[in-house]
């Protein structure tokens, strides 16, 4: 099994008041943040059936949902070794005891299709559910050079696609989809969407009241057709005294959901 | 020149202060409200040069944005006989005598493609900014069963297609383009946009600030690229007691801008 680099240095950090933990790298872009914790506020709190993580990273999307959903059961899937040790550690950590059998860890790559996709673990039409937080959101950088190598092959032009695709294939009819995104990447989103994916409702995400968004929660139906709802925006800080709006600060401690379900 | 039916029952209807007047059908979706002075509020106060309003009606965007720019010309454009006889009223009556000298009227269906248009009187690269309200976003009917199957063939699917293509012919380089739609349109809007418009801006507008958005304004450049903001939403009421909420009263009162310039 995939482990963390010999002798990288980590951290372990308490999400959710405590209801789970994450092992993750002490420095780099792939630190879970205040993103996971509002993409995986996209379940319901009742939800119940199987969400599958894409690009899980050390597991803050799909851990997040485990610990606010109790009858979730949650599938991580990350293809970089490296993270996937990180994953592997945070399920192993005491602080996820409780989560920990439902939870489970896939090393693939999302981008894969067709006949390679299926037998790298993903099934068609197995998931409830899939969140994902494609990487070049955030300009992740990769572990390796051959890693690299291969996340240039997946332009801007094309993350959306092939995500939506692998997401698309594994979900049972109806089953639902999320995401978090960059505002602009809108043009690249509703056209992946197209005949995959409907009745698609968008939450903007403000730092503050007063700026653009910084970014979107897509929501969206397999199999329905079209835009059904822009979301009143989640405010993440008060403009006044740059703390957490209240909102904001129940869904960083796992007590909201952010379409209100 | 072209005017109202005979016997048909019309109103008078002072807007922004008593700055700009109105004169309209007494009843019919034709009339105009609060989505024609949020799209006329997207064009900057300081705004010199000429503004287009693409499917004017009875004048209402063209006449909010000159009675709002003190430097601007205005150009009404609209297909149908019925509705031009009523901005023609609109520009004669006394309540516009300040602001007629720099509004135009213009018979013209603006789906009209390369030599068509340029002879119906819209010239390429002629405009600084481009208002619409596309007529199907709220349903409104024509006045002859003639316009009426005219406007079935411009069906959902095609209408921003070619009422962006026209804006985007008589735009001059680097002019602005301005549009109200339902948030549901995004689909159609944002393809249509792609390799026209870019540097969008949308401001998304709710009734309130707990409901979804009813409405969306896109801002965007000629020969730009891309989406660059999603801006904080406009609430046009109290969740407490549905009044007008003060940025929503600037707005209809013609004393402020939508993108806060």
């Amino acid at each position: 099994m995939a482990s963390p680099p010999e002798g990288e240095t980590f951290t372990i950090d308490a999400f959710h008041r405590g209801r789970f933990t994450l092992v993750q790298p002490a420095k780099g872009g792939h630190r879970a943040g205040m993103d996971a914790l509002v993409l995986a506020a996209a379940v319901p709190a009742g939800f119940a059936g199987l969400a599958v993580d894409f690009g899980a990273g050390a597991g803050a999307v799909g851990l997040a949902v485990a610990a606010r959903c109790p009858n979730a059961s949650v599938l991580l899937v990350e293809r970089s070794q490296e993270m996937a040790g990180y994953a592997e550690r945070s399920l192993a950590h005491a602080g996820n005891f409780v989560l920990a059998g439902r939870v489970s860890l896939l090393v693939a790559d999302v981008v894969l299709s067709g006949k390679a996709r299926t037998e790298a673990g993903l099934k068609d039409r197995s998931a409830d559910f899939v969140l994902m937080n494609p990487p070049f959101n955030d300009g992740r950088d990769r572990a390796t050079p051959d890693a690299l190598r291969r996340e240039a092959h997946v332009a801007d032009e094309q993350v959306f696609e092939t995500w939506l695709r692998s997401a698309a294939a594994i979900l049972k009819p109806r089953g639902r989809l999320a995401l978090i995104a960059r505002p602009a990447s809108l043009y690249k989103i509703l056209p992946a969407m197209e005949g995959r994916f409907g009745s698609a409702e968008i939450v903007p995400i403000h730092a503050a009241a007063d700026r653009p968004a910084i970014r979107i929660v897509v929501r969206a139906v397999r199999g329905a057709r079209g835009l059904s709802s822009l979301m009143p925006p989640l405010m993440l800080h008060e403009t006044a005294d740059n703390s957490f709006t209240p909102r904001a600060e129940a869904i960083n401690a796992g007590e909201a959901s952010l379409f209100g379900d």
